[in-house]
């Protein structure tokens, strides 16, 4: 996700808007919450990959994105051969990994008596390969793509890529050369880091053939994401953001239980949240921790409270839950502070002071969805203070939020299509039905109706992405439609399994294979966090999909 | 200088030939001469430079090459501005530096929320950041150009440039950056490093200024070359080669008097001599301490000798003088080899069978300058043996060195035009007659003939570059021509000076500042070893310089 500029405006209203909030306290605790993040990050641990062989792209409108990787010979031939008789070579490491490129260079004639230089590109998946990256196109940083220009004055050595990648295929391209002597490149190896060190449960044998392979790829995709934070992908942006960290940790809670990076995380966004107390969408783990400016996203402040919720459902830990307590219900401030008198969020005013997120969709109303996902965190909210036996710190909520519903059916529901309407244009989305399904708003029956009209609905605006997409399947299966749900994720998910994914894309629409938010989908991350959710759908509902 | 393929046939002779050098006695040698080699590695200094200023290059006819800096601001200018907006900047670090480059990335507006990229290029003179570097036609590796494209994932920071460079100039260009922040680069720096820790003394104030000046640009040049070991050049090669330690060394003596570098490089040279006792041209101290396969030069065993004499004359260090003794013994084999009853060296088969390199000079018949410069070996191998009361050893030399020297006089010298001739073709160069001199073939009056002579031969092959113009000026010293010795470097070297070199180049011809041994002259050293020495000639000849 890039980011978008509203802060001035949210600063603005922080400062205005609230008084109740201490800022002393709001210090002390910060950097309490800091420090225990950094007492729980995690030690990485390091596998060293070996080359599955050496590769070649071809152009096959049938493969994703029209490229794929076709085997060309072991790893072994181009290590007894002269690389400068090779020149160009793309190595298959078989899988996605995250960590460091390296590879040995040996004389095999003469003395190396001048520096050798490389374009080492690092992709993915296989267009990246292929396509040539420049001109550049996109909107955001050129540099985020993974080709390096590296010069290497010594050998014999060892030469190790210092950018920290993600891939799966290397193409090794010599540059510059001396015509004095020859060599060659051999060990090639890949050092792939993750703080995942646990093996999730099988899952049942009888599982369908194409669930097992979607779970696969989904462990695949977290495992990849699981660094010293839960990135959102580690090829880009490689950064928390609270709306991977929630479905990474509802993943995690059903597969790797590495329970201590979730907490983690949730203290690193509390210590790093706004001087109102308010959450920051992302933040940075180096050069030193630190949030994104302005980043702040109405939908994510409140999704923070569900996965602390979710965090102490699987953990009993009451103790990080109590710490906190007060951030999460700060959270609820932003809620209270946008409902007016008739229990519908002033959603002009919210859209002009946050960042609403929802989904990349171009065009999309969110009016809707906003009053949805805010009953619904409401909802989760009073729920994690009932875990921790403080409901009574939050006795307007029950009230807030059956106001607010009787509001979304008033306002926006219209009885007879049995669909939300979002904004003035009445725009009918599935973001829309999602969000009012989750929050409550209608009874099973109904929302049943509600979703089998959405799919008949041809002007419907469907989800842009995984991300939407997984609250799409939970709100299919919150209506009790266990089938749809589990069609609807074969049929997503699945979507990528069948085109050669070896971990989730971060965009995926199955009638686009070029679609991308930046404006180059070479630089669309191809192992992203908020796409591994079918790990936590498959597992933690196995009647419905093992 | 690049390497010559010559050693199959090398090999072949040394292995056929030589039977009183004992393989055991080397062996043994060769290990105790790489550790002391070892233990007299000199730490290096690090000063830290700050920039001059910024510049823009220009192109200008009168300018070396035709490309000179114009100062464009101060520094601190472009610390205050976006680099966005600045997009490619030159720095300017006043003088000639070897070492590491590293400047800070500052967020001036929003957060990093994405990697930047650059282009570094670093330059020893202004064309290096004017003309573009591809298509590149040189015919040695392209990756010695210095210019490295950079990814930096974080900021703040501050990011050091990981290859060693030796530059004046630095040009930033930015390639890559995210639209939703904004930075700025700060705290640009030099560390420089050098071996040398002390300061030579002044010239008399009465010297002229341009001999100040080149005694100035040659301490640079010296001073920038003298790392851990004598390198040839520190932007390319980099490496330890006798022709240039010898001078080098030569310099030192007269200067910064660091006779511990010249030590580690004498006993550098002689730990990794080849098996039949003969020393290898030219030696790479990583990844671990060897010598460049086959690299056998004639004259360059030779003139270890030389260097080895100098040094003890330098520094009375007998100790090491009779270490290497025998080594220096050996390397006079080579001339014995190849003398034939008539007290001339077999032209031919020396030639086929070791690289005899004098100088850059296409066309160059080799046969005068290989006897004069053998029997200047002699004559100064005699001489060290006399420092070191070993001349017993060398019984037979004297005699030789007349025989050799009426070969010289009877077959190659024409008493009519009193210029030596070389080859079939009886060729006139500068390399014959400096060498015949420096040999002692003619009396001081004869040899002042010859030069004078020589230079109003038009069809005399001038030397081809500050290595053979080195002697040129001993030669004309040795024949009492300091008037002319004095013109001469003036003109040569002072040449380089008023075309505004920092350092003096590896490559010089008055007429055609483009020439260039490689076909790509940003691709030549412009602070080269072998050109330093007019800090030689005007402290050790104060009466004829200053």
């Amino acid at each position: 996700m890039k980011k978008k500029n509203k802060w001035l405006t949210v600063l603005f209203c922080v400062v205005l808007c609230n008084i109740a909030y201490s800022q002393n306290n709001t210090d002390y605790s910060r950097a309490n919450w800091l420090i225990k993040a950094e007492n729980f990050k995690p030690k990485l641990s390091e596998t060293i990959i070996q080359p599955a062989g050496i590769v070649k792209m071809v152009k096959d409108d049938a493969s994703f994105q029209g490229w794929k990787a076709e085997p060309v010979s072991s790893v072994e031939t181009i290590y007894k051969t002269s690389f400068k008789k090779i020149n160009s070579v793309i190595v298959d490491f078989g899988n996605h990994y995250t960590g460091y490129f390296n590879f040995k260079l040996g004389v095999l004639q003469g003395t190396a008596d001048g520096p050798v230089r490389f374009r080492l590109t690092c992709g993915e998946v296989p267009s990246e390969l292929a396509i040539p990256f420049d001109p550049y196109t996109g909107g955001i940083s050129r540099a985020w793509l993974q080709d390096e220009v590296v010069t290497i004055m010594d050998m014999p050595t060892t030469y190790t890529l210092e950018r920290r990648v993600a891939c799966r295929y290397v193409k090794i391209e010599l540059l510059a050369s001396s015509p004095y002597f020859d060599f060659n490149i051999s060990d090639i190896q890949f050092k792939a880091i993750s703080s995942v060190n646990t093996v999730p449960d099988a899952l049942a044998n009888s599982s369908e053939q194409i669930i097992k392979d979607i779970d696969k790829v989904g462990l695949n995709t977290l495992k990849e994401c699981m660094q010293t934070v839960y990135e959102d992908g580690p090829k880009r942006d490689r950064r928390l953001w609270i709306g991977d960290l929630f479905l990474e940790s509802l993943a995690n809670n059903y597969s790797f239980k590495n329970y201590d990076l979730t907490r983690r995380c949730l203290y690193l966004l509390a210590g790093l949240s706004g001087d109102e107390g308010y959450l920051v969408g992302t933040v940075f783990e180096t050069p030193k921790p630190h949030a994104q400016a302005g980043q702040y996203l109405f939908d994510y402040c409140l999704l923070y409270n569900v996965a602390l919720k979710e965090y102490v459902a699987a953990t009993n830990d009451l103790e990080t839950a109590n710490d906190l307590w007060p951030l999460a219900k700060r959270q609820l401030d932003i809620i209270t502070k946008y409902v007016q008198p008739n229990g519908l969020l002033d959603y002009e005013k919210a859209n002009a002071e946050w960042w609403l997120f929802f989904d990349w969709k171009e065009g999309l109303n969110k009016q809707a969805a906003l009053q949805g996902l805010s009953i619904y965190a409401l909802q989760q909210t009073y729920e994690l203070a009932k875990l921790l036996n403080r409901q009574g710190e939050l006795e307007d909520v029950p009230g807030l939020i059956e106001q607010m519903k009787e509001a979304s059916r008033k306002e926006l529901y219209n009885p007879t299509s049995r669909l939300f309407e979002s904004g003035k244009d009445k725009q009918i989305s599935y973001a829309s039905q999602i969000w009012m399904i989750l929050g409550g708003v209608l009874s099973k029956e109904e929302s049943q109706q509600t979703l089998k009209a959405l799919v008949n609905t041809e002007k419907a605006l469907t989800p842009g992405g995984p991300y939407l997409y997984h609250y799409f399947i939970q709100a299919l299966i919150n209506s009790g439609m266990n089938k749809e749900a589990k069609s609807s994720l074969i049929g997503y998910w699945g979507g990528m399994v069948k085109k050669g994914a070896d971990t989730f894309w971060e965009v995926y629409d199955p009638k686009n294979d070029l679609l991308s938010p930046y404006g180059f989908y070479p630089v669309n991350s191809y192992c992203h966090a908020w796409s591994c959710t079918p790990v936590y759908f498959i597992r933690k509902y196995p009647q419905i999909f093992q």
